[in-house]
């Protein structure tokens, strides 16, 4: 296995149950990449340690998952120059997603995250390989390829409704 | 001046247009208090040093405010045992304040942050003088005499409305 | 049993559900309190009382969760000069929480409420601890205890990421 | 003057420039009230004296008005079985008027408050009023023309767009 | 049975799991009423006839109970000098009840509804209670009884959880 | 004149600033119309007779605007079969337009009301004039050449961003 | 089966569940209709060509439903004159419904969607038919029965609570 | 000048005031790029070809920006495989922002756009800039010394303060 490019953590392993759609979308794109834990509020120091260290390790990008009152994304953007993607994870203890949503996304000038929907890991883990592709052909060819089969998923099911006709 | 016991944080200079109602009513009810700038975002550590080094210097309580995606109070209580007070405060790129409410209290089980209303700086004072109160007569007292001024303010204008008319 | 310096009262018995949570976690941290039912709006003379003879008694810190439109954390921080700690309880006839949460933060200038997450009850009690804390060290001392265990909790889920794999 | 048959309280003075439509209306449809100060948070034993007193002389309705965190129309409620009337005001520290609005309306099943539009304490004035002309024949007869009022406004209103244009 | 002096009134047959609470109160409080389903939107001829005939027929206070786009209480609001009481339903096509909520609390001045909280029907049968006791000893004795019994059910569980602990 | 196809009635004189724009763009795409204005709230017999005759007179779409809890276009959609337009007006009542976008939006099954976006009156107005284009010819290539002078004023503007410079 | 005048399209084929309660209505009504999947974010291209295709094949209106961040109603409206309905879908990935309807209703002047309620889809084959209805007497003509079939459900139900009581 | 690597565009010249922001930081980050206009709405033609152009052309990523029902990000994103930034502008016609931020950051599953805070333009382009900087060396180092710029100005304000003291 070659070296990691894409970074993701997440504040809790609860979390994993939404984050692994990151994971599963960047293998089937080709990219290399690391999971783990990392608490920005139960494990601060680890979080520091994990945000200043990736660069040099050779990440090109970190997707970063959490809910609640959310933290995690902001800080890691705060200790790294690299593009820090968010993700806002609907947990239990969360209103509707809304905490989730506005504490990753509000961020003051200066301190990007580039914010997808809530709950969308795999949009994160596309967004990441369209990062990479930047700079990696490879990836970029898988992402066109990736485009390609989303228009054909489509229109299988347009053959469906066609033939089955709507009320079925 | 003795030691400070409470510590007023927040994330920008333009934040102590709203904040400095906390130091103004800590000195009212004779708390010592100390004042500076911490920034999660841009001075993510110093937030560290200041908020693991707060209990030894002699601080009972911190107030942090800060802005949008506020994680200022939220990382600080992450960072010390103490009691940390949240002052959500509507910045300019706030959307209606509800980032900043929601990014303060919706924090995870293990890391409380007492949330105040929204700018509600006043309130975060008082509360820190109530928590140093529950050790210290002195401010107790003044506690006590400050709800009393409260009921006395409300006393004048009902006289005032009473007096005046409530058309005029 | 020594005195409890910490009172856990809520709307109702069907808030038990969720403040339960408040009197685990004091417990856990060697803090003594006391747990009782008052309604703002059924029993609105038992809320003067308790409110008003918290200090007296020796309490440093009430917890007070209620529903809807939550009018018992503010009423009684009205009638005493404690620390009065907020838990918004999601209740069956709330509007999302949404209710309960803001008749709780916002409280005016004068009488603050130190308002958790929605149903936060856990970090209600964390924080009377943190509140007791400044002036009892054995407290203090399992506060940190506590907060060590959360960071030990999130390793031991990072080894059992790391030896499943994210797949698992 | 008679015996006032509706009282309307408030907050605090700042209410009064909202407040003071209920008692304009009032006074428009013949009915006798009082208007004076009281605070659930600052004076909250005033309060209990005001609405546990208020079935006794002769008050038929309480409108009661309060922003923020607004707990004194609840409050009311719970210590009297008047019809109480509740208007929330968009004061200067309100998240829009939402807290206002749901602190006052979404109250536990038992203790009813009528609850107006954010600011819309004239409509306070004129429920009163139709409480009060429930059973008394003269306020009846005022509310009937004031609703045929209501009409000739807009048919002048219909006139003045017919002969000018609506471009003008 | 003698004269109802309540009317209460539904959008749908749906509402009627909701509303039956108002009935439910009303015949506990000794307030004759009636009950039947009006739709604004599917049957307005009937809907203006029953608001124009209310006051002759002996109502003093109509109850009317909708969802979504609610308009049926405040129509009804348009059309008589009664006071109006509406309730905001939580139907299955509403988006979580707010625009039940708001599309029958905020009338424009000079039409009035008494808005109680979302599917909050048993307080608008209270409240309702409420008005016919401004001018009914008996009914208003009965309210009395009621809130004693609010406040013993209270008292209940108070033993209950003395008792058993709260751990139980 | 011809005979007017589009009605554009509104619920106050207020409502004019916003609705005029309607207007505009009615007599811009050469479709014939009448304005006047018809409260659900302060002229529901008008408000009856306005909607049922609409179609008999010759009326193809009515565009119906007000504010608050707005019920006149939903109401109007009850009585007449023809398409009905709700323009959600902002007005100083609103809570920030939410209550007029959902109560015109949020209509039951059966009585549609095609809403256009908040203060959208000119929409609802080239809305109304698509109607009348699906069987007149003469309006139809006048939207044909509305949609193209949309993207020549869009290409004047990149060309003036593109000669001055994006500092300017 | 004679030619279609209302085109029904959805961004997935998942949306079926909601939608064909616009191709139900349709049907009952008279009304001629072609019903098939396309996806602004993964079929853009097929999205233009039926967009700009639709009114030279005979259609009279086009009803799009989408959830989460919306386009295809909008986008569709882009690239026809011919009246666009928009079905705010609460998908799996919405947040409770607002995204889709917020990013189907504000749509920005000149572009108008005709915005039905959340889930609305029967509601916008109705408004279809009432599009169609203004030049098509037998369309018109079902309208007519349909809105009498309303009443009459209305009044079964009246029956039946009259005669089986409100507590059954 | 070398070949722009980052397109910003905007739905509209008004956007101008927000979006230049972006364009004053990448100038800043020594990142070279192009700005222009492009509708989605108005001229949906230009659109396409714009995202469907602009990989070849050798941009790197495009940041959209677009208020109310913003529809530019998300369709663009639907045309390329470079990472699209979106920047919810608060237009005015827009509900406080929500419409925007909620049609920009909701987007389905396969076709991410990387979301930045209402307004945040600036946060858009320094997004940008630190994509280009994963394979652009002197780019990263302009990353590297402006988050340092960040930090030195908040430590100046720290000295202002201490200095001037809190209460100036």
């Amino acid at each position: 296995m070659s070296q990691p490019v894409v970074g993701i953590i997440m504040g809790s392993q609860s979390d994993l149950r939404v984050m692994r759609e990151a994971a599963l979308v960047l293998e089937e794109l080709g990219v290399e990449f690391e999971l783990t834990i990392v608490s920005a509020h139960r494990t601060p120091d680890r979080m520091f340690d994990y945000a200043k260290g990736a660069k040099a390790k050779g990440l090109k990008a970190i997707i970063a998952g959490a809910g609640g009152a959310a933290h995690l994304p902001g800080m890691v953007a705060s200790l790294t120059t690299l593009p820090v993607i968010g993700v806002p994870v609907k947990s239990s203890n969360s209103i509707d997603g809304w905490d989730s949503v506005l504490s990753i996304l509000q961020m003051p000038g200066g301190v990007p995250v580039a914010t997808v929907a809530l709950d969308g890991a795999k949009n994160a883990g596309i967004l990441a390989a369209q990062i990479v592709g930047t700079s990696d052909d490879s990836v970029a060819h898988h992402l066109q390829e990736y485009k390609t089969s989303l228009k054909d998923k489509v229109e299988l099911s347009i053959d469906e409704v066609a033939q089955k006709g709507w009320k079925a």
